[in-house]
């Protein structure tokens, strides 16, 4: 019979659960609400009736292997979230892996929620064939997620590939984590939109642009997609935001490419959205800020699962961890 | 029988080679000059000629499973020498594999010296124990080497861990890799004597030190290592240089915790002969370019094999590569 893993995405307002091949192809796909604000036990119990539900439509737990949850925040290697997870009130501390195999009998297995997309991305997504990549995720924030010789790397305490926080700018923007110039707080929606206040506002009149006058008279409806769509149409001034954003990007890749090495670089979230102009600006900018040698034996690539890749991934983890027998042991080894 | 590894390493001026265990213990230590001016067809047959030595003086090749070189510059995975190793003309384009395989009857493996010297530190020396560790290599330049999940990381071309050109300075110094600003320009030897230098020179008569004196009047003489003695007896101007060059150092730092959220990072290299204050210093100039949450699970540490670390770790290559099942494996698919 077919291996199948169960993988849980955990998300701000809903849980999605799928039940995965090692192919992964994916069935009985089902959403419950988080109830975020409810604590960390609800949040659980949340989690728990929806593997619950999962096995029901299934008809049998027989054929499943585990269950894997991709979270946001950090996730110790015995299944306690240990930080990382702010809008999340009381997940902190909660241990995960405990309540599956009590309830289920099932192994737990969890990552951060970006770590476990590039998990996803690279079995069954933009990053098929190649043993190193590296996803970054630009959205309302930016996250990380390291392949390495075929493997997720997720570091011995759930903590790798905090890329978002690659500070590009000595003096920089102030970000919340303490450090200035992040490249979050540029290439990320929030950092797009907050370049295209300030380049609007910088403005005199006479350079003023469709998009800069756009932006002026409603600066809080203004998003990262509008920005694209005038940088689509050519405007100048969402073009020079842009430019600004994919130099800020391309230095923190080009740190990334310089450290790793990695194969290929897949950009996905929902600022990838606007697609391969983004591909190609940053394509300009990157050979300023690394070995040009290293550099051209990388390839840079948009994601493709988007907005499946979390549940893939949280699933895809259940392979690499129980059936792989070398990370199998090495758990072991550290348990 | 207990398996064997020859281990070279190319330095500049020697060929250092050795035969060691799988435990680390090494025999038959033995240099011959590297004559790299003569170039890369000469340098590859003193490294024969050093193999040659070696299995005379064991008596035997009959325990040897394989040879490894360290090496300047990025090896690819057929043994092909791709760039990075200015200092050794016309080693760019050799295949060292080849030439011991037909010689010898032996496997050759490759790595830059950097790495295989952070691959000796993992199996031998101060990151024993540790499944994720980065080293640091601080002398006339900074280079990297990574070990995750328990194994060295090298890229798929040879080229990872380059990280002293890492930009901690948006607008800094320039660096010869076209790059400003690269933790290379301020943290390797050349780097803090520049530092010490340009303090120095603007200090005005009544701020002058004894330190800074002496650098005035000898800026030719000066080397890191006088920065530092001076550090311990705390002169202000030195002070205030180990100050600047760990800051920079802590940023680049903070940078590899974040992105790969190690267990340790090891600094080595002739610069660490200053010890522990450089070890004290940054650790306090960490916390503020990373994740404190990241950090407090990594330690700092001082490299323990120094000298020996690039023959002990182009000998663990051998047993890197050809011992590890998995490792074989790859490295099949890839051929």
């Amino acid at each position: 019979m077919e291996k199948l893993a169960i993988g849980i995405d955990l998300g701000g307002t809903n849980l999605k659960g799928i039940i995965m091949t090692e192919q992964g192809e994916g069935t009985h796909l089902t959403r419950v609400p988080t109830e975020a604000k409810k604590g960390g036990q609800k949040v659980l119990e949340n989690i728990l009736t929806l593997i619950d539900k999962l096995i029901q439509k299934e008809g049998s737990k027989d054929n499943i292997i585990g269950v894997g949850i991709g979270t946001p925040g950090f996730v110790d290697r015995d299944g306690t979230v240990i930080g990382g997870a702010e809008n999340l009130p009381g997940w902190k501390g909660t241990n995960i892996y405990g309540p599956i195999q009590h309830r289920f009998g099932l192994p737990g297995t969890a990552g951060n929620d970006v770590t476990v997309a590039a998990l996803a991305e690279s079995r069954f997504g933009a990053g098929k064939g190649v043993r190193n990549m590296v996803c970054l995720a630009l959205g309302t924030g930016i996250g990380g997620g390291l392949v390495i010789n075929d493997q997720l790397y997720k570091g011995s305490h759930g903590m790798a590939g905090e890329l978002g926080h690659i500070s590009v700018e000595t003096n920089g923007l102030q970000c919340n984590c303490g450090q200035k110039g992040c490249v979050e707080r540029y290439a990320s929606a929030p950092g797009i939109v907050e370049t295209a206040i300030r380049f609007s506002q910088e403005l005199d009149e006479k350079h003023q642009t469709q998009f800069s006058r756009e932006v002026l008279r409603k600066p809080q409806a203004l998003t990262s997609k509008i920005v694209y769509d005038y940088v689509k149409k050519n405007d100048p001034v969402a073009c020079r935001v842009n430019e600004f954003t994919c130099d800020k990007l391309a230095h923190a890749i080009g740190i990334i490419v310089n450290s790793l090495s990695p194969d290929r670089i897949i950009l996905g979230g929902g600022v990838m959205m606007a697609g391969q102009i983004i591909i190609d600006t940053v394509s300009r900018y990157v050979p300023q800020y690394c070995w040009p040698e290293i550099w051209k034996r990388c390839d840079l690539a948009i994601a493709q699962l988007e907005e499946n890749a979390g549940v893939l991934g949280a699933a895809g983890l259940v392979f690499e961890d129980f059936t792989d027998r070398r990370t199998l042991d090495d758990r072991r080894i550290v348990d």
